[in-house]
């Protein structure tokens, strides 16, 4: 196990936890005190921690630091499996998993998508992609992290796009939850009053969030149930009372902009997720402003 | 029933799905031709249908219609119990209030938290704030708009102030939904093959909230779980990588400029809600910027 920040040393402890021998190592000196009283064996230096196990676990702080600790001793890790749990994004993990090609390692990619204290839980996510014989041969270990361990696929950026897609969701939501939070107190309304209906909410959107999903795929957005023009004049009233109460609305208004620019296009009168379609168009919107803005000389 | 929309039309079915009589108006003609079919009384003025009960219930657009139509008839509702379930902000909520005080009309005002198709259902949530004594004459009725309808005090605000709260989360999250939709799109993931994991984070959501809520209220952020260093270059990561599909990142730069200006603020060891310290006092930091730019003559 390299790399022990309060991630790695929770995956190491998982690890520790089902019985698995485990030799760790960290770059910074001190910590994981306690997993070697919980039986963790510390190797001095990570190509000694690599040499002492078959499977390989990276967890550290980008891809870049992984690459640091690994290219100097790829040697002793071409024959192991390589699993970096190290959160980046799908370029990196595929310029890693060309780097692992070209030095013969197999290469497994995962992200693990619980926090630090639901690791080695049934509820926990953890995603691998990359080598089907590498997750095949090591499933059983690494479900020990997560029972909710899942094999995207051979492409190793899956992971990590999976990964981003879901802290998109995620991110976004504890933004609109606190910002819910800072709303009702400045209405005069406790956090812990409002929360109940907050994510009892949540669970209506879990339940149109599959019919969003193959409208999305569909690229069709009836608005049975609601329609864009409606749903956006909902955004408005919030943003302009958030706004009255001297709270922060940019990411309402980044919001509202999107369902304009939806129902400039025509969406008006369909569902909130026809805004997907000025979701993907911004880049191209912004190019066609900028090669026709007035004045421009042609 | 005062206002045939989709929602009016909805409402006043499950009426009279639950055996009451209903007498319905619209401004425009032609809308609720089922209603009829089903048992209402079709009415030819807001005046008439007024005076058929002693409940008025009214949908309309937005306070601002309310008014209009009722504001001619307020003699006729003079006596009755007047539930408005038009949306709108807490602020238009405090002046119907004043408005149905002057006029002598006991006033409900009340927020359907339901889409449409969901009106009438047991998971149906419905808020009422105003009157106590209106509410307690008429919970039963009430209570066949939605299962989960609940009375939240005397101040007429409390409605609209939760539904805005619930909405702000809402469409937050929805919006996030999208987001992480096109993001997959643009890794070449199926939004149907990513809505499981997003919709299933959801849950991890809604386990944290209430403690999320906790420190909220106590204004103390222990960075326990996650800390808004290693949160905010989750959301670095996202805006990346979408920025690199050209995908519209407007809103995850506003979340990502309200977490960056809770680090400044010395939140950076602290959990992600502690970025309401940021948006609570996102004018104060306007006001300051103006009257201290360089420049700016003394």
């Amino acid at each position: 196990m390299l790399g022990l920040g309060a991630m790695g040393q929770a995956i190491a402890g998982a690890f520790l936890e089902a019985g698995h021998p485990v030799t760790i190592w960290n770059r910074s000196q001190g910590k994981g005190e306690q997993l070697v009283e919980r039986g963790a064996t510390r190797a001095a230096t990570a190509a000694d921690a690599v040499r002492a196990a078959d499977l390989v676990v990276v967890c550290l702080l980008d891809q870049a630091a992984s690459r640091a600790v690994l290219a100097p001793i790829a040697a002793d890790v071409r024959g192991r499996v390589l699993v970096d749990l190290t959160s980046d994004t799908p370029q990196r993990a595929r310029e890693a998993a060309a780097w692992a090609r070209d030095e013969g390692i197999e290469y497994l990619d995962g992200a693990m998508m619980a926090n630090v204290p639901m690791v080695g839980t049934p509820e926990a996510l953890v995603f691998h992609s990359g080598s089907r014989a590498a997750y095949e041969k090591y499933a059983a270990t690494l479900r020990v992290l997560g029972g909710r361990t899942t094999y995207l696929g051979e492409n190793h950026a899956l992971a990590a796009a999976y990964d981003l897609a879901v802290l998109d969701y995620f991110w976004t939501s504890m933004s609109g939850l606190v910002h819910a939070f800072a709303f009702a107190q400045a209405e005069g309304i406790k956090a812990t009053d409002i929360v109940p209906y907050l994510v009892g909410n949540g669970g209506l959107l879990a339940a149109i969030a599959p019919g969003m999903a193959e409208d999305a795929e569909r690229r069709s957005y009836p608005g049975d149930a609601d329609n864009l023009v409606m749903d956006t004049a909902g955004v408005e009233h919030v943003l302009h009372a958030a706004e009255q109460h001297g709270l922060d609305v940019s990411a309402l208004r980044g919001i509202k902009g999107v369902a304009d620019r939806a129902i400039a296009k025509g969406h008006g009168g369909d569902s909130w997720t026809a805004t997907i379609e000025a979701v993907r168009t911004a880049a191209t919107a912004t190019a066609t402003a900028a090669t026709t803005a007035p004045g421009t000389p042609a």
